[in-house]
């Protein structure tokens, strides 16, 4: 799969090509050889970041950036503040997706290429794919796949997580707390995202279902500051956004 | 996380570490630059491969190996010929398993490092999981994190899989028709592995289900001969043990 740019079925103009690059984890040295070169010989950069804050993926793409590259931070106007399901959550987005993928065709519409920065895997629950499906019938888009945050907190965490048979359900803790129990009461093994302040929600889940004392709670995985612990143990409320929980699967073992 | 030798509690000995290295889908350059770097620092490398061919992992890692770097092969003597659940499958393989870890425990013992390439992501149904259960207890092991096998196959499809609340369900396609069936029809997105002979059972859980016409079929994603159709155009019944197939999400997207 080169990354080159093409010509337009019309062979009026040149078009550039959107490539979205996987990051992985958090770990710079756990960023893909394919990714380090996209990213290297990128001229044209651009990444999802909270308005007044460091871009994550930009920080992790750091060392591999070329000088004089030219940068795109898209911002977003909201993020955690105001509930998902809020009708102004989601017109504020989508009015900022629609804004974002205008600017970025802007560039690709020069015949430049733009390498779009995403943390972990561009295709699990990623800010890439609402850039993907509202560019993708006007220009060419490559996805360079990446190390997901929960293979990345596998890792750190050092659990095996499925064996033989074995069943895997990831789901995020936004999901209000009797889906939550009982999606984790049926599931083999389960990778919980997105906890934040859906913490205490997801222990009381965790507790129905009967698994919390076999989940692990991983904060930072991969990165400074990695926190790793028996979910059980955790006592305080306080999880950040992209903390998750893991409960490992127990199926078949010869 | 470094890695380097360690000296035994008791102080008697310098134990090497067992390191399980993740390689990603296959395309050799989604090897991370960690785990490149870890391969070319091994002075031995294991790898698991059915007796007979060529290990899959040992190609996909080649171009990142040190000349002079010893070679320890870890040979299936059964792999897909048996049913996964005959009692002599599982004892075989249970004797095939505890020999393989005496001999990494052998090397282990030496004090020298051993580099256990796996494909994929090391601790999602990987062979590597049977090696750090029986040597965890006995040696350090250290995970390096790789793309996955399903997150190469998202990429290569280019399929945004999960958005907003979706809830991923991956499962083997070893499971009996009802149970695969029932699971696709619960799930917003679904990952379906270790096809192979499985395939015309699961065509028919994916019919029952109602979600073959949006289920993709991938086979030797990120690699040569890749293969990506959707899954209810794909007439025969000629699947891989590797090949996968994908029902992406549909969730909320602003």
């Amino acid at each position: 799969m080169s990354v080159l740019p093409i010509t337009s079925q019309q062979g009026a103009a040149k078009l550039g090509a959107l490539i979205g690059i996987g990051l992985g984890p958090g770990d710079p040295e756990l960023v893909t050889v394919k990714a380090a070169r996209l990213i290297g010989e990128a001229k044209t950069i651009a990444y999802f970041a909270k308005r007044g804050r460091v871009s994550h993926a930009r920080t992790i793409a750091e060392r591999y950036v070329s000088e004089g590259c030219e940068e795109l931070p898209l911002l977003y106007p909201v993020t955690t503040e105001i509930a998902f399901d809020a009708p102004e959550y989601v017109s504020s987005l989508a009015g900022f997706y629609e804004e974002s993928a205008e600017r970025l065709a802007a560039v690709l519409e020069q015949g430049r290429d733009v390498a779009l920065l995403c943390e972990g895997d561009p295709l699990l629950y990623g800010s890439f794919m609402h850039m993907f499906t509202r560019l993708q019938q006007r220009f060419r888009v490559e996805v360079c796949a990446g190390v997901s945050g929960m293979s990345g907190c596998f890792a750190a965490a050092r659990q095996p997580m499925t064996w033989g048979d074995d069943i895997l359900t990831v789901m995020p803790a936004t999901l209000d707390e009797d889906a939550l129990a009982e999606r984790l009461a049926a599931a083999d093994a389960a990778v919980v995202m997105k906890l934040g302040g859906n913490f205490p929600k997801l222990r009381r889940a965790m507790t129905r279902a009967g698994v919390i004392s076999r989940a692990i709670y991983v904060e930072r995985g991969t990165m400074a500051g990695e926190k790793i612990m028996p979910f059980a143990e955790k006592r305080d409320d306080d999880a950040p956004y992209f903390a998750m929980a893991l409960v490992p699967g127990q199926g078949r073992r010869p």
